[in-house]
């Protein structure tokens, strides 16, 4: 405990109230609207409460000259297509996630989170201290973008397998549903990451069509049923602190003068901070019920093996994205060097506590 | 990875730009003017900047339209008198931490961190989403008061040690300045808690008049050059999410218009959430500071032994507390609760995942 030295003088500090004083400067009473797509279905738990929490205090703290409406997929029916539309103007602002647009333009998969990187304080950490924020402008400023940390969901789990993995064998034709980067990696250690509709995903792991899948954690896990047919759910390793963005126009940004400008970048960054904590939240409170009514689900943790065989092959994959690319270098090198760093403070600080009282 | 099913219909979105439209209400220009008293020195690092941070922000959002000056324990000389100088209204706002009101108000104890109570993100899970906001009301609201969390130290060191705890019976006599409820604890099981000015800490560890002393971990640990004369750094167990506070005078909150209130609101969340990472980002780079300066710190953590008998120490003053007064039972039982729930996600997520990467 930090703690002030009680000086016992007498308080002697000036008296004030909140007072009337003269006039601010002229305040532009126009109001501006803009239109926001995100990448989620209409009321998407989580992800898109964090759009209409951002939307909220934008409007209140403006006193109503930033509204912000909020178009969800089922509108505009490009949920992939988010990046395009702000790009062009279509829309002033998105909500979605960074890696999605890896195939358009590489270097945004360093973004959202990292298979073995950053937990979500130390991924804060170099977004907003270490340097993360000003490559994120680097690489967006290109299209004409900002983009801003939109919301983690906290450390995702590994998924849903309807068998235990003992060895590197058990990796072996493995059918999981695991797309992007991650299913890379498991790729090179020859399993078959494959992708299947959302909507077909529950039916598929039930009839055993694939062995495995990961969706986020149990945040998002209960209301797709997993836990009631799949025995073991996996701890994570590829997305230790998902983030999801906040994109801007930026021609539409500047137009906005200067206090909506910082009223919309603060609503953001709350929005983002209340997401992370919205994701713990809810994760807590649904394994617990995931716990209460079903029991026997096997909390499981890859063996050494599978994990060190896991870091092996996402090294080299990011080897070589790194040589192809001086940015990828360059943001690589960066988050490699802050979660040296960070790891090293998360290790005697947090892990060690928890460690500690779990003997 | 959540991955959003890609429609390829045409995008129909409709076009949208940052338009000028209908006058918004009327806005009130005037100039409100708010002094705020902080408990640190002058420029303290990372508490002092939660403040800076927060009044920039609120001054940016409006405008202009809403000023708030900060005195330092330098200008006002009270850094323990912040409770009753906004009480009065002496001050509009503090910035302290719930825990200095114990000797006042008991129950304000438990909004700042509790030995072997919740980490950050769990703690403002509480907060924000477990009613611990509500219950920090009804302590406060009978003061006048308004209290808000105002910044986290992240988890604290246990402190530092001139010589090994390896048992229970080397806590029998040992001199160590560990003021408050964590000091009443180690007072249980044979230890001599002291109380000694900040600026006597370092040649009172360094002469032996003390064996031991905990300030806060590697962010404001640094300056104090504690590691450059004692050995052992020991992991925490008593301050694992040490919250802050904003204190604001109710009436004085109620004169502000409501979009001033919103901002005022919204630039104290962002800023303690900023401050959590601010001094995880800081305790990391100190981390990485004395251990190049000084690679010989030896980190350890308390043996289980002594573990489970400051638990056990811990949990009967807690039932003391609860017993005498019914509003104390209520907020331990709720943090109780959810910390039961919230651990279990800890557990099988950030825990899981960092044990798994330094085997």
């Amino acid at each position: 405990m930090f703690k002030m030295n009680f000086s016992k003088k007498l308080i002697m500090a000036a008296a004030t109230t909140a007072v009337l004083a003269t006039p601010a400067m002229a305040a532009d009473d126009k109001v501006y609207k803009l239109k926001l797509a995100e990448t989620w279905p209409t009321n998407f738990p989580v992800f898109g409460d964090a759009t209409k929490n951002m939307a909220a205090l934008a409007e209140k703290m403006s006193n109503g000259r930033l509204k912000i409406t909020i178009d969800s997929k089922n509108k505009h029916k490009a949920p992939l297509g988010v990046f395009d539309m702000v790009r062009s103007g279509q829309y002033d602002m998105g909500h979605s996630a960074s890696y999605y647009w890896k195939g358009k333009v590489p270097n945004t998969l360093y973004f959202t989170t990292m298979p073995f990187g950053m937990t979500a304080p130390e991924q804060y950490g170099w977004f907003y201290y270490g340097g993360g924020q000003e490559l994120m402008d680097e690489v967006y400023g290109k299209f004409n973008l900002m983009s801003f940390p939109g919301g983690n969901t906290g450390n995702q789990m590994g998924g849903w397998f309807q068998k235990e993995i003992n060895s590197l064998d058990d990796l072996k034709g493995l059918k999981m549903r695991i797309p992007g980067f991650a299913g890379e990696v498991l790729a090179k250690l020859g399993a078959k990451p494959t992708n299947i509709p959302a909507g077909e995903l529950y039916t598929a792991l039930e009839r055993r069509t694939i062995d495995a899948l990961e969706w986020v954690g149990p945040s998002l896990d209960l209301r797709m049923g997993f836990h009631k047919i799949a025995p073991y759910y996996y701890t994570g390793w590829h997305e230790p602190a998902t983030e999801l963005q906040f994109l801007i126009n930026k021609k539409k940004f500047e137009r906005l003068p200067a206090d909506l400008q910082q009223i919309l970048k603060t609503a953001m960054r709350t929005a983002a901070y209340d997401m992370y904590i919205q994701s713990y939240h809810a994760s807590a409170e649904n394994w617990a019920s995931m716990k209460t009514e079903f029991p026997d689900i096997q909390v499981k943790s890859f063996p050494n093996e599978v994990i060190d065989a896991m870091r092996k092959a996402n090294d080299e994959l990011l080897a070589e994205k790194a040589a192809a690319d001086p940015l990828a270098k360059k943001i690589l090198d960066s988050q490699a060097e802050y979660l040296k760093k960070a790891r090293a403070w998360t290790d005697i600080s947090d892990r060690a506590y928890l460690n500690s009282l779990s003997k």
